[in-house]
């Protein structure tokens, strides 16, 4: 038997990738797309995150990593709930309405949101039937709904979360340089960072570990390839109360 | 005419006082009470955060300050919308079914979580019609619903928060000593802080302006009495990259 969808709830999620090749901080969306049924005219097509409503017997957690799940193939990624998005005209602009009147729900909808931090390398999209694509935060298409706005909401708490965890790291493929972990604070944080102190700070954490490999497949020197070790960060890691205010 | 209700969303709000006196970070709780119609039996006497249905035609936010207005009689204080909780069994323990049958609310009802920042001074709780009453946090009554949980989280957010954000000085009252900033962050993070190291550093902070006051009607050496200058904090806050993974 189908689970029973609560109407007026939904979970988004905002899964971000990162490309070491362009260096950039990339949102996963689905196409969506509708035609009228009398003269094959085109009234949406645009892009939205991947969310759903809620069934009636599942959790906000649950429902998020179940849309994940379908959206992606992908099962227990890093995952955080941001915020609750309720305005009363989130999903009031004209193409919303036709879409809502198509999918059946309704127009007062709050929406819980979530961000996923995924390993790009883990995802296959080719022939997926969601017509799910990476888009460069930097670049976003037409975004339909109030997605615009919870996706730099998403960004913005990435930000701050970034800073006091190695959440990073989720983002990256298991062996990674120096300057991947670099690229990708700078294209999350939208700074320059000093190179020469990052790498001395970097490489001096126990939980940053250099493996004997190297890239392979490069055309400059090869650099050196590096694991990081949620173990020892865990058993060295002590909460720091620095008091900045 | 009066609002429309959305029978399964709400908001519950954590308002945190502190009290300068006893050094007691403390929530603000109202009394759920209610007797059997037929026996005069107490079915329900606990305690629960302020919070109710979110009206058809408001914003999450709006609805959160409308709340706290009609417990406290307080607008424009310090809010953050800071998690949404929606298991399918957070209101399903026996006095939770007795109560939401009286109030004839859904029991699959998601809540949006703000937390409010009060100066304890500002509101007068004697004569309030809803029971409101202040407790520390570390000796919470017996409480409905998944309120605890709530509060709990609400806790740890804070926790975060202030060492990011000089917040704590809503707490406050206007003027206030170098110990009561102390005594505050001590209780929020329920850690001891070096006293001596503590006020160098808050006293080199601009925004900290002393005043020509000392305290009055205190037994021991009257201290200096400061105030904080958002003003100050405004115009010389410059977002601190630290990266401190």
């Amino acid at each position: 038997m189908k689970p029973k969808k609560i109407p007026n709830i939904s979970v988004d999620c905002v899964v971000f990738g990162f490309d070491t090749t362009t260096k950039s901080l990339n949102v996963l969306l689905i196409n969506r797309y509708l035609e009228s049924k009398d003269s094959n005219d085109i009234l949406v097509d645009d892009y939205v995150l991947t969310g759903y409503h809620v069934y009636e017997d599942e959790t906000l957690d649950e429902s998020a990593s179940r849309v994940l799940k379908e959206f992606t193939g992908l099962t227990n990624q890093y995952k955080k709930q941001f915020k609750a998005f309720g305005n009363p005209d989130r999903l009031t602009n004209p193409k919303d309405l036709v879409w809502i009147k198509s999918e059946a729900f309704n127009s007062r909808t709050i929406t819980i949101a979530y961000y996923f931090l995924i390993n790009t390398e883990d995802i296959d999209l080719e022939n997926n039937t969601h017509y799910a694509k990476w888009f460069p935060l930097k670049q976003l298409p037409e975004i339909g709904f109030d997605h615009k706005e919870i996706i730099k909401e998403a960004h913005e708490d990435l930000k701050v979360k970034c800073l006091s965890e190695p959440i990073v790291f989720e983002l990256l493929p298991d062996k990674f340089t120096i300057n991947d972990v670099q690229d990708l604070y700078e294209s999350i944080l939208e700074i320059k960072i000093d190179n020469r102190n990052f790498r001395r700070k970097l490489i001096n954490k126990k939980y940053i570990v250099p493996l004997n490999e190297k890239q392979v497949g490069v055309s400059k020197k090869p650099a050196q390839l590096y694991m990081f070790s949620k173990d020892v960060y865990e058993k060295i890691y002590q909460k720091n109360y620095l008091i900045s205010i």
